[in-house]
């Protein structure tokens, strides 16, 4: 089936789940929860196959990371299916209501998206999580996945509609697309009247060429260069545990810190704190002349295009800054409005960051990694928005939703 | 100057702006109430300028009262600059803050989006307005107003531009772009990296345009086919009340009717009832067979086209159809997603519109010429946004905003 015939048939289907009952959806996702229970084996197999593809074709290790699948990472799935059941369903709900001095009632409504499309690149359990998430919030889904992960995707993908023929949802609420070349996701990007958000989760590449060819609306995602700048008057110690772990926990996803910036009158003893953690994870150090002079020759000398890259790698790029005004530049010219820290105990330099820095997530004191939609209490993630308009930050139930206005008359007229 | 150059030096204002307590905001608008005050005979000679040009051009009626500016109407653009002072500043509230499990404080908090571009047609209003609002909302604005009305947008700017440089906020965070060609509009849709939110007002002409070039995010605006629904049960007198109310009271604005539905076992008596208040307006009558059998020789007989289509004029396109369910139908197919109005006394009927009819504002009983921020409470208006994403129907200062997760930590890591 073509991309035009999968969105057609999403189309469709959208309006039945729309007015679906939460009590009819939640049985949908309970039944996708148990396929996925009992075909474990039919995942891991399709996963082998992805797998061994990946190792024919070099796949670097931090990749490779996110396409895996275990039986942990399985429940993990399952685990997932189930916290969205135990979420309260958004539609219907109404934001406000109030009377006008016409006597007009006026209200405002949570109401599905419609058609929500997502193209992402390796790591299979978003293709669970987006799918189950979008069914939730009463919109169908057009799923676009990575060649990389397909035989993955494609046996998930067909456990969870077999799992919805038994239900009162319609499995045509959700299709996997099943041409992974770079046109199929151009096509999509051009559904308009089909397609009635798209939701690029992936790399610097992906987004660029939505944004260049997406006539539908777009919710950019994902690319995270994320800064943690230790202050004069920080806590070392608890900088040194936040670039560590900001940077080491988890490299290969969008929160995790790509650049270390460091207040000029601590560089001297922070710098060597913060190697003894890095070094633990073989990271990568390319620092400026400063850092360079400090930490000595196993600091790489980064180029300007060190600053501002995601490398996804165990690579951080350090630079040691006059003052906060300097690392507050920095950030300007080289984040990605994604997550930012700044590691103080200065109250002025803690909020002047908080206001300051124009990013979806600003932090004091703790590691960019939180920023997640279930670290942040959302209950469940459909991706990161690193754009201002409809959401921006990690997006949960309600970013899949819009509203719209419930006007109760008596007659009125203008 | 160029679009470009404006955009560049909305960008480099924007920051100062968006840091600037409301204090200093509300000084600005002031000083532009003042103003606009002040210099109201050269914005009636520069009125007076498009005016002949459009009389020279025969611009049709209803256009040309969108264009035309009197002391009334410069009242009310004054009255508007001194509403958007008395409104809240959406800048800076914690729409939520709880402490996470693991003792981190996550708020999220309104910011400004930035700069806002905004692209329009003939209403010279919507100059002032859309100004005062961005700036009310921290936001940097480069206007682009219709070619008709230039002089008129022209002489606004020049008096606003001229007050803040009396005040705090500089001049720079307004523009209004200088070049009125069709290359000026599809120039400012590409200017990735200055612009954050592109909103077109205008007609479908425009919004196409905009859907095919657009690569910074767009907030759609505008296009409203709107229907009246008399139902089965419907008051009567209630529905010609509605129906002449939504139809005659400013054909030229988009939350104006272009479509009456009639179920069938009401045509006979309502029809009439209506036709006798739509010909005091001299309303050209277009509809289906069934209608021209009930009313006569005086319907037009409509063609699909005349379904699905903004009149902006006395013309209304009729169809008397069977059931509520044919009504729906209808709407689905014909309808731009801006207001529908079912009038009706059947409680079912009502809330099965309400539910069903996907649109940005949904009434029973009332006039669709209340979709408008001020007659919703929203204390001021934009646009009308006809998409789903970010806002959808009139749109506010919330509107102009975006949010940014805030995050007190004190040390933890993931």
């Amino acid at each position: 089936m073509t991309v035009l015939e999968q969105a057609k048939l999403a189309k469709q289907a959208a309006p039945s789940l729309a007015v679906a009952g939460t009590d009819a959806k939640n049985k949908a996702l309970a039944a996708i929860a148990e396929a996925l229970d009992a075909h474990r084996a039919d995942i891991l197999a399709a996963n082998g196959i992805d797998l061994a593809e990946a190792v024919k074709n070099d796949m670097p290790s931090a990749m490779r990371d996110r396409l895996v699948l275990t039986d942990e990472r399985i429940d993990g799935m399952i685990q997932g299916v189930r916290d969205v059941i135990a979420l309260d369903d958004p539609i219907g709900e109404f934001i406000s209501m109030s009377m006008r001095p016409n006597g007009l009632q006026v209200g405002k409504k949570r109401a599905p998206l419609g058609v929500v499309a997502i193209i992402y690149e390796s790591r299979p359990n978003v293709t669970v999580d987006s799918a189950v998430l979008c069914l939730k919030a009463g919109n169908a889904v057009v799923l676009r996945g990575g060649r990389e992960a397909f035989h993955t995707n494609q046996a998930l993908m067909s456990i969870m509609r077999e799992a919805l023929a038994t239900t009162e949802i319609p499995a045509d609420v959700m299709h996997l697309v099943q041409d992974t070349s770079r046109e199929s996701a151009t096509t999509l990007m051009g559904l308009t009247g089909y397609i009635d958000v798209l939701i690029p989760r992936g790399g610097a590449g992906l987004i660029r060429s939505v944004v260049e060819h997406a006539k539908v609306p777009v919710i950019e995602t994902g690319t995270g260069v994320c800064h943690i700048y230790v202050d004069k008057s920080a806590d070392l110690e608890m900088g040194a545990r936040i670039i560590e772990n900001a940077k080491c926990s988890r490299p290969s996803v969008c929160n995790a810190a790509e650049t270390l910036l460091v207040h000029q009158d601590v560089a001297v003893a922070f710098l060597p704190m913060a190697k003894a953690r890095l070094d633990a994870y073989k990271v990568e150090l390319r620092g400026d002349a400063e850092t360079q002079k400090i930490l000595g020759d196993c600091v790489v000398a980064a180029t300007e295009e060190d600053y501002g890259v995601e490398f996804l790698d165990y690579i951080l790029a350090v630079r040691v800054v006059a003052d906060l005004d300097e690392a507050l530049a920095h950030i300007r010219v080289h984040g990605s409005g994604h997550s930012e820290c700044i590691v103080t105990e200065d109250y002025t330099s803690a909020q002047r960051f908080l206001h300051e820095v124009d990013a979806a997530a600003v932090y004091v004191n703790a590691s960019t990694r939180f920023t997640d939609g279930g670290m942040f209490g959302l209950g469940a993630e459909i991706g990161i928005s690193t754009q201002k308009m409809h959401a921006r930050g990690p997006m949960g139930l309600q970013e899949l939703t819009c509203t719209k206005f419930v006007v109760y008359g008596s007659g009125q007229v203008r």
